[in-house]
């Protein structure tokens, strides 16, 4: 569950043990789906280790596509709750996209297992689902280009590159951090936040 | 085949025909691994698409993993032989990081697949093959890395970020061009390779 207001919210705790159903549904699919697999996890093997029957996953989820698409789904809608409150925050432009970057780096890096394994494996999605989540994500980063637009048109930002690009820049960056972070690093996932908000900010100068 | 001295050097061409067999096996690899996964290719599929015998295939190829092994690894030895020539030359070292960065976005741009390929499956390489590209890998950002500590050292570039994450965040987004950039899109391989390395430099001002 996200723990509003913590900087790292991770959308679900390490252990199944007590959660509701669909949530330890998640939890094990997501295990699995990282040790072995999308395609080689069958739905049998997911519901053997959730110690739930098949009809009690189908009550939830339609498919094994249905687990793959909501676990970055839920990772994605608390992101999204927290970049939109920051982004519509009162104060000046420069801050408010600072504190969304670092705020996406540091919810990537807490939840990272989620979003490896989505990345992994979204091309095997249904198109539907995959239409939907990039639609979702697309929504996210139109808010993200909206600001810079917003930081460029007051000349906070420079001008003379696509907000678009620069969104393709920054989240290149985010998106990449399951190949080489790790908690147990050097940085916690919010340092590495401050940094990349930090190096952005600076690419943004005008 | 490498066009020394063209920027987006493609690895190989879009066509298969009158290849020499190993380059027509990496061919017909990466499009059946693109269309339809790694996992769910077989050595048989990829011999009769390539119109050769299994026993052919094993005489260049001791696996299915050595096809995803060297379909990346060719591009990173174009590469890492571009970026070195770039890096040892004789300019400033912020004309040469900058070429550098231009340099592996427009490249990577041009064997988009292989890269895409590569970064969706690698999970799946046996832990020899992985730790050996990785070590490439790792060579490969170590050079870029003591071009920024060597532009640090002499007050080019802001010293308080480390060399390391520069490197992470800048390679973040070009190993991610696979999920939004298109040949056919607005800005060719190149133009994003200037942009993305204007970025890079400004992020680095002191």
């Amino acid at each position: 569950m996200a723990r509003a207001g913590s900087v790292g919210a991770r959308v679900r705790g390490p252990e199944t043990e007590g959660e509701p159903v669909p949530q330890r549904l998640l939890s094990v699919a997501t295990k699995l789906f990282a040790e072995q697999g999308f395609e080689t996890t069958s739905v049998q093997q997911i519901v053997d280790a959730a110690g739930v029957t098949k009809g009690a996953m189908y009550h939830y989820f339609g498919s094994k596509d249905d687990l793959l698409y909501e676990i970055y789904a839920r990772v994605l809608r608390v992101q999204t709750a927290r970049m939109e409150s920051a982004a519509d925050s009162s104060e000046p432009v420069e801050k408010r996209l600072h504190a969304v970057a670092a705020d996406v780096v540091a919810t990537t890096a807490a939840n990272l297992d989620d979003t490896v394994i989505f990345f992994r494996s979204m091309h095997l999605l249904h198109p539907d689902k995959k239409a939907e989540v990039r639609a979702e994500r697309r929504r996210y980063h139109e808010r993200v280009r909206r600001l810079i637009e917003e930081g460029q048109q007051s000349g906070v930002f420079r001008s003379d590159k696509s907000a678009d690009l620069v969104v393709d820049f920054f989240f290149g960056a985010v998106h990449h951090l399951g190949t080489w972070f790790r908690q147990d690093g050097e940085l916690t996932g919010e340092q590495v936040g401050e940094n990349f908000a930090d190096l952005l900010l600076a690419s943004l100068r005008p």
